[in-house]
């Protein structure tokens, strides 16, 4: 039986579902937000941005056997692509308004779409973000989003003075030591591995974007930016930006237990280099330490920034040079 | 010798050519657009929409040796990504603001990337658009690109009313006629056939949006779309959002020369159910044709709008019907 043709298959699975469920309340036509004059279904989606608001916007592609696995949960796969886009919008410190879906697909099954679409409309509806658009395309699996927010004062990554304390949300490495085990490269059949398992599932799946930590230091922040490839190589960035050097205390690192139970010694050089972790790292100045302090956010002063280029790292006070570097696709 | 990695080739390739050449004038870092307040290279790019505009949005993907073959000159798929995706742009009458670039790769190749990057340019120069982000990843071929533009009243496909006439711009089946050429499925060796090879190059990787057409019918027209999937299929989506039907008299259909060339007897089918023409197809109320007429514009009144649903076509006043449909993706 072949499957429905593209312009059903963009009816059955997103217009309805997300006009008229997976959204926090209704705008125009049924859609959240009251931003969106005219959502799926035209040439294109017509928007009426919030008056006086800088728009922030994000893309990013993931690919089947290289993000995900193809043969993944098609409700994990969802929930992943537009959290991973969220991370983005958090890290700027804005607020999500509206996202795009280009969707390429082998074959129109409704066996993938409906739990896709399900995974997707869940995720939405738990950040109040409301599906605009998008694109469907007969090829290999890909899933390309484009998120959209609104922020007053953004989050940007060049604002680092040299003194500026350095900062991470949560804890480092879930990602990196979630990745394997999610791809079945490590086996889950005894009883530790299976919590393994679930955690890893957990952090690679359904990773948090970080909004409420950005929210808070919004006001204190000199810059931002969510860690996807790996802090080493993500500070490397406020530092490149901000035309500075960092250096940092390794046994200050958050590591997730996670990457302690998986990856053993080599737990902190996962925390400092491995990707997919999707918090926050910031730098905030020293006069705003106190005031950060006093609201008791899960964040760990990891550094400092520097006048000197580069990114030095210290373990109990000596110099210490990671194997590994951070993640790139070519 | 391994390519370059991603922040080197996004650097390389998109952010230094988009910000110092390819752009009309100049804005905020070297942008073209007073609009993008931040470009390519943070966890968002930044945007100050323009104040009491309506922002319009479309993503399109092309996917290598579905939409085009992966062989094809990169120039030509640089042009072509983002000129499918401006005629979107043109059919609301919404004017180019931004776009965003998601590429997958199957490796980074310099010599793919630096024809890719100067179509892109190219196209972006001449009809006003910035490249504000994107993405790379690693994986089979294929250009994800988003488009953003502003209109004050934009022309939508559900505001047409029965008795108003059908129009299209140009001419049609130069895209359909144009395919199998491009693909190489009908030799291009003799005389009239590299004739028929150049005029085919053009008509698939270089179709122009209609933005002098959109602005000029923007005040008479109350409805329109792009002609992307084919006329029949794409005037039934003006129906359907209007709740309407339509009569078309197929003597009057604007068939392109190189239709008539290719497809001989089969050209009038072409005109009417080929795709990739991205030709405007719009409704003029009755009481705005003098007007429109005096504009002396390459459009042509090929039927009118009906209360009764369906598309019906005649040709010489004789029931018609295709044998093809529109083109759907599965």
């Amino acid at each position: 039986m072949p499957g429905p043709g593209e312009f059903e298959l963009i009816r059955e699975y997103f217009s309805s579902r997300f006009q008229t469920e997976g959204q926090p309340n209704s705008g125009a036509q049924g859609y959240a937000n009251q931003s969106v004059v005219l959502g799926i279904g035209d040439d294109c989606a017509l928007l009426n941005p919030p008056t006086g608001k800088i728009l922030a916007t994000s893309v990013d592609t993931l690919v089947a056997d290289v993000h995900f696995p193809a043969s993944a949960d098609p409700f994990r796969i969802g929930s992943r692509a537009l959290r991973v886009n969220l991370s983005d919008l958090a890290a700027m410190n804005a607020e999500p308004l509206w996202f795009t879906l280009a969707l390429t697909l082998p074959e129109s099954s409704p066996d993938w779409l409906e739990p896709f679409a399900r995974g997707l409309a869940a995720t939405a509806h738990a950040y109040g973000i409301t599906l605009i658009g998008g694109d469907t395309t007969k090829g290999p699996l890909s899933i390309t989003i484009q998120v959209t927010g609104a922020c007053d004062a953004p989050l940007r990554r060049d604002g680092a003075s040299a003194g500026d304390r350095i900062f991470v949300s949560n804890t480092l490495g879930a990602g990196a030591a979630a990745l394997p085990i999610v791809l079945g490269e490590i086996d889950g059949s005894l009883a530790q591995q299976q919590q393994q398992q679930q955690q890893s599932e957990a952090a690679y799946y359904f990773p948090e974007p970080q909004f409420a930590v950005a929210r808070a230091i919004g006001e204190y922040a000199s810059a931002a930016l969510d860690i996807s490839d790996g802090l080493l190589g993500d500070l490397g960035h406020i530092c490149e930006a901000s035309g500075l050097g960092a250096e940092l205390d390794l046994e200050r690192l958050p590591i997730a237990p996670l990457a302690q139970s998986v990856k053993g010694e080599r737990a902190l050089e996962t925390a400092l280099t491995g990707g997919d972790d999707y918090q926050l790292c910031f730098t905030i100045p020293e006069q705003h330490l106190s005031a950060l302090g006093a609201l008791q956010l899960p964040i760990t002063a990891i550094g400092r920034m520097t006048a000197e280029s580069g990114v030095r790292c210290r373990l109990h006070g000596v110099g210490w040079q990671p194997s590994g570097t951070s993640f790139q696709h070519f």
